[in-house]
């Protein structure tokens, strides 16, 4: 078993920061310690293996990324990073665990479709794992799996407002899942769009001839995100259970969550860096002369990039700064332009949604700490230490503390970052983040006490993801 | 041509009161005089064929009841008053227009109902007409007949976000339908519970034996009609066309309405007696020995009542107070105990919904003047003004000026009414409002220069009424 | 006794429009009748004595400004305008009654202003004309007299959060006034600024060599005015009396206002023209080549302009739309460039505050209704009927019915102004509103049955206008 | 030095718990280690001086009480306290640290008193001390002796919105003090009551007769203190300083603060044990036959206990959860009835105000975490680590980590503990908390490693606790 020792760094959780060394016996931190500790003697010494010198430098629990979607099925085609290019990539990025969605379509069984995403997974991850669970259409079976599925770890369930005939379950379907999340303790997660209302403006618009990719936001109007994001809070309040609301993107759907959160409900929500960073008038601007309009598809996801006059990204990155928002995951989902993306080359609507995010986010975030938009300790504490905590992997994820996993990201304040297509390494052929320049840079990554990720250099073997048995959220008060 | 004078009394509109002489030439106001007017000279005193004294009382714009379902068929029965019983009732109540909705079922064309709806009421009512029209489950025929029922003078028409297979349309049915009526100028109303929810409730309520009519109430929470309000509002807001909320019973749904205002957005309500003046606790508590729990089934309506211990009622009155709720109609839809709500005796879900009340509304609104809680004018504006205004009637009903039709009430304020089934005039075995004391009484009405009541005698006959084509609503600003 | 019909337009009033005839015997209205009424016989024909032909054009309720200062001591100057001049060009604008303050200062006696006032008016009026009177650093001899002004028909006291040493009581004293007014019925009215923080603000900016017009804006940021009508309404509460804000500018403000009335309490606000039509961006943009920044002197108002980047502007205009603002007063208080403005040459401090407006208040809101912002039947709510409810004189002023006294605007909608000092009859040596074009135009004014306005010229003579003693507020609810 | 090995027991920080030791070398935590860690090797046991068993136990960071008024002179008598028994009471009850205030009245120099209150707690103190500064009717020489303070580890200066003549300052001064703290980092903390308004109810009840201490409460209504919060966020956004607000007991106070949040102000509130517990009917209610109505007087402090049908001790309760209100601290201001709150026999207003709460503080709080109220987590957050995040303490206090002060509480959630004035070690003669049950109990109390209390025995000596140059807040995002 490895000994490790993070040596001369700032240890940095979620209520402040402190000069301290971290020590990892094999996989778990067993101590956090003055920095260059006489106390422990002489025979320590002889027992540490590897030595991590992270003086001047962060030294940060690793990241969580709760929404990834990997080797995803959607409209015809996959999204383009495996369990094993996705996960490399994230530890490239300094994210030691992903929590990836399960997908169900109608016509599958839950319960299938959970050994099926074990199969992809399993033996081929960088870093420690966990699933929710997507219900499609809901029926009986499917709340019966629910509690089976929480017995495995299995503790948040993915519903959608939107997506009619692939995902959406009417509002008496979510209501039966609601009142069986009241009763297991698992978590609710809402795709919160309407989307019968969004059926109708896509056929409009394409019966107007309007079909490049900036007709994909100009279809569903924040006022769809909004408005199902509060039924579904009201739903829960009736059901009495907690709520949590993937890829907020509208200021005044965070407001509707912040409002509930006020009046005591549990009622969460994340953002994705997409939606701090790009707007819809980007995303217009995107065009280039070789492209055309159709190089905006590179920004199409659901929700779609919302317009900068309106004031969308301010007010998130401030909803981020009050805890009205309360995380920031990825919802990574990466399509190539060729042959992926393309299938919407004439059909806006056909283009498969989603942004390929997941080795960017720590970058990103930190950025908004060089801004001044957010603190250090909130920086932890939106990527690492709430997700942990709302999926229930705290204690071992989320926190340097002993008895804690000994995920470490050493982070370099006078590093930089250019992020590029060309060296990035999730497997897709653009890049949305093309250019961003961050004001940091990775230094080493540890996984459950194993250097993974070094001088830019991937150290790890595929498998050396476990999968995390997760239990039920511990952020509900 | 008969010539009428309603002298010595104090004329009250919206705006104010003051002391005069109407004169009503015909079927049209054609003077609002001071008292004893000397200037018209004697040719004028030859001229007038009746007079009537309202020394010491108040003057009146007549009645307009917005929310009729006379004879409306519903779950295998039909509301007990015809046109003929019930627009009587009206007139004894000093209402001297009511606006109708012609129903549509989802296997009925909608312009066969709008000629059903003619030959229900030609020639049988006591006082003026209109005719809202009801959409369910709304094809593009009905989109199509809506363009030639405004032409008609059906300007308003109702949708349901309730009532499964029934009456329901889903979120982008309305849709459409709001942006045909952003076309052509119509008036959207909805009927805003979200029903696929409350199926859900009745059905776990049923399946728990949990038969009785109380579990009516129990199973229609406030948050679902708050909820389905605020998506009905935010559908609007995307087709950009004015909305109605018929019957609002709770705190929160008026809350929503008026949040809607505040930012800009023409968006109304009604409310209706039965949500001002009962609650959830009063159904409960009206078990009698005899009837047994099955005694509340009068009191039956959709939505439900609410409870007072939550406030909806004290904040419908202050919410008519400020404007936050515009008017208030009755949602007249009679049902007899014996052989109607008698259906649902096994099962609350089968009680056929509704009140008998248009005979009671200005009672029961005057009262609230005594009680201190609107003024008079307020009185005046929310049972006649604002109905006249919100649909297209204004000019010629709710106001007391020159040109308007000589609709009027002659209202005493010393006079004392007792409402009871006995003594009432709609067709229906048992009155919900049974005891209750009005401080006031209706003395004298006259519907277009007719006088239709008088000493508690009914001085018209049926085919007075005449279908009123109504023009789009005055109220938008 | 002269009798007057006006004939062939159409009569708005504040709850809609009617193609009639008015009628004025003597001073009073005594019918509003069909146009070209037969009934009223050939004797009627021979007793009419004037006919103003209104054909096309609407006729509506004399205008009542509810905020003016003739005369007005005020930093060593007065307002430009006498009682003579200022209603003379009120008259013109269409403004049949004026309210002006009678400005007491700390070492002055109520009752002795009340009664200077009275000379300074009497015999010089154009129009009618009521007092409200302003309370000054409030001692208890102040609060018996409010008593005594109440009976003499001055119902409404203006008290200043601002202007220490000059106007300005403190809270203690407010408190104590609303007391009184709660006691006698008198509508309470507020400068709403927080005068202690704006003399710091000041006496800063004058340190640092910030002298220009500009700087009155920058001293008194809306926070200040948010802040004071915060307090107010909570002192209010407190002392549960109604409050009326005069001038309200900051949008904040407004929705402290709306916040009020929303839970019920009798809270009322102003706004005038200038600040629906200029922001502090027009001031800063004012300065021109010839005057250099003193130019921007003309604007400088208390509260001042507002930002236009922060949406007052808009703000107020949907506040009128949505009765969140209830109704537009001039705050009329000329000042000439020459020798008057000019004394803050060095010291923006200095300059004295105010606009010239009495004389196109009518205009400049009539153009909200062409620009679509207020619908006709608001534009004279806002300018008539509430302004003459809120004070005191409804059913006198503000509304066409009979009883009312004759005061009439004939306004030409197909008239046109353009607004010039070259023009105006104001008794000023500028005009902030220098070429503003209005698409409508005042035709003929009429004052309890005197045409005293006709083909832009005045037939009236000083004197005709009379001490009015007001009631108490009607609009209280 | 001795070395401290806390052992078996649940170390719970703000973000979570965790079965560890806790190693304590000096006064200084040097490790949080895996239960019986062998890692660190046998020399480690050697060095063990002194082990504490709280196996079964919570392991806490010892409470910081951040408002607290030892010895305070206060309408001619002083707070029953001496910074002797005040500081050992605050050990028994599981506080080592306090931070009280340093009293200044007008006629008094800051510095100088700064200076009297060093002499008053030096080697008189159980615990750590901290100092914020008063600062009454604040003068250019204040505003001066703020920088000095600041440098001297003074880092927060509490202003009053009340008792004139004796701690207030107007706006202005208020506002110049706010600039002053937007400059030189300090935290502003205010006592937000109307006091101008205030003293009239006050003057006008003592006139009424009405003298017994229920008038204190009656004369201080939750509107002014409203009001005043309100208008403490305003002045504080125009000068851009963050603002603490000490004390706040009114629903619709911590509304304003979480409103001012919510947009992104730097706004935090504190509430305590007594606004929690207690209400106006209680005290109403506590009149005995023997006392009368003075017994009352126990419960009579600034801000005064407010309504329980209001619902504020509710509302606090749920801002502590949901973060509304950031934090508790005591107030602890003891006056013994006999000869002190007796002072105010015949006239309410001459009562003492104050109660004596340091010693329960923990306990009290920890029995929300029983009652379901708050997390195990949020009880450690608002009686720890927030006090001292906000106060500029952290790293050093409110935290169980490495580097931190070896101050523990080692507490029983199986003991039990009833409150009595004969019991407990506050100086003063009643207890308002007499009979209060708890569900919990103080087991082991350790100060900089030094145990101070064990099995009820205080073990510590006056002097024990030193000085605490605070940096400044370490809250603000």
């Amino acid at each position: 078993m490895t000994t490790t020792l993070i040596t001369g760094g700032t240890v940095v959780n979620t209520t402040g920061r402190v000069e301290a060394d971290v020590l990892i016996d094999g996989e778990t931190i067993v101590g956090v310690l003055p920095p260059g500790s006489e106390l422990l003697g002489s025979d320590l010494k002889r027992t540490v293996d590897q030595i991590v010198d992270a003086t001047g430098k962060y030294v940060l629990p690793g990241g969580v990324d709760a929404h990834t979607h990997m080797e995803m099925p959607f409209g015809g085609t996959f999204a383009s990073d495996t369990f094993e290019t996705g996960t490399r990539a994230a530890a490239y990025g300094g994210t030691t665990t992903i929590i990836d969605f399960i997908t169900q379509y109608p016509d599958q069984r839950v319960l299938d479709q959970y050994n099926l995403w074990h199969e992809k997974a399993a033996g081929n991850c960088a870093i420690d794992y966990g699933f929710h669970q997507i219900l499609s259409d809901i029926q009986p079976e499917s709340l019966t799996a629910m509690d089976e599925l929480v017995d495995e770890g299995v503790t948040s369930f993915k519903l959608f407002m939107a997506y009619k005939g692939v995902f959406l379950s009417d509002d008496g379907q979510i209501f039966r899942a609601f009142q069986k999340g009241a009763e297991n303790g698992a978590l609710m997660m809402m795709h919160a769009e309407n989307g019968s209302v969004i059926d109708v403006l896509v056929e409009q618009a394409l019966g107007r001839g309007e079909t490049g990719p900036i007709n994909h936001g100009l279809t569903r109007p924040w006022q769809l995100e909004e408005e199902a994001t509060h039924r579904a809070i009201m739903l829960a309040d009736v059901a009495d259970c907690p709520l949590y609301f993937v890829h907020v993107t509208a200021k005044q759907a965070a407001m509707q969550i912040a409002e509930a959160r006020g009046r005591g409900a549990n009622v969460f929500g994340e953002t994705c860096p997409q939606y701090l960073y790009f707007s819809l008038e980007d995303q217009l601007g995107a065009h280039s002369a070789e492209r055309g309009e159709f190089e905006g598809a590179k920004w199409v996801a659901s929700p779609p990039l919302r317009s900068k006059h309106e004031g969308h990204q301010d007010f998130l990155w401030k909803a981020l700064r009050t805890n009205e928002i309360q995380m920031v995951s990825t919802d990574h989902c990466p399509f190539c332009m060729k042959e992926q993306k393309e299938l919407g080359a004439d059909d806006f609507s056909k283009i498969p949604n989603g942004f390929g995010t997941v080795e960017h986010r720590l970058d990103l975030l930190y950025q908004g700490v060089v801004d001044g938009k957010i603190t250090l300790e909130r920086f932890v504490e939106i990527t690492s230490t709430t997700p942990a905590r709302m999926f229930g992997l705290y204690g071992k994820k989320g926190v340097i503390q002993p008895g804690a996993d000994g995920d470490i990201v050493v982070y370099d304040p006078n590093g930089h970052t250019t992020i590029s297509a060309d060296t990035a390494h999730m497997d897709i052929d653009y890049s949305a983040w093309e250019g961003f320049e961050i004001d940091g840079k990775v230094d080493t990554v540890v996984s459950r006490g194993k250097i993974v990720v070094q001088n830019d250099q991937y150290l790890g073997r595929k498998g050396d993801g476990q999968y995390l048995k997760r239990g039920t959220s511990q952020y509900l008060t």
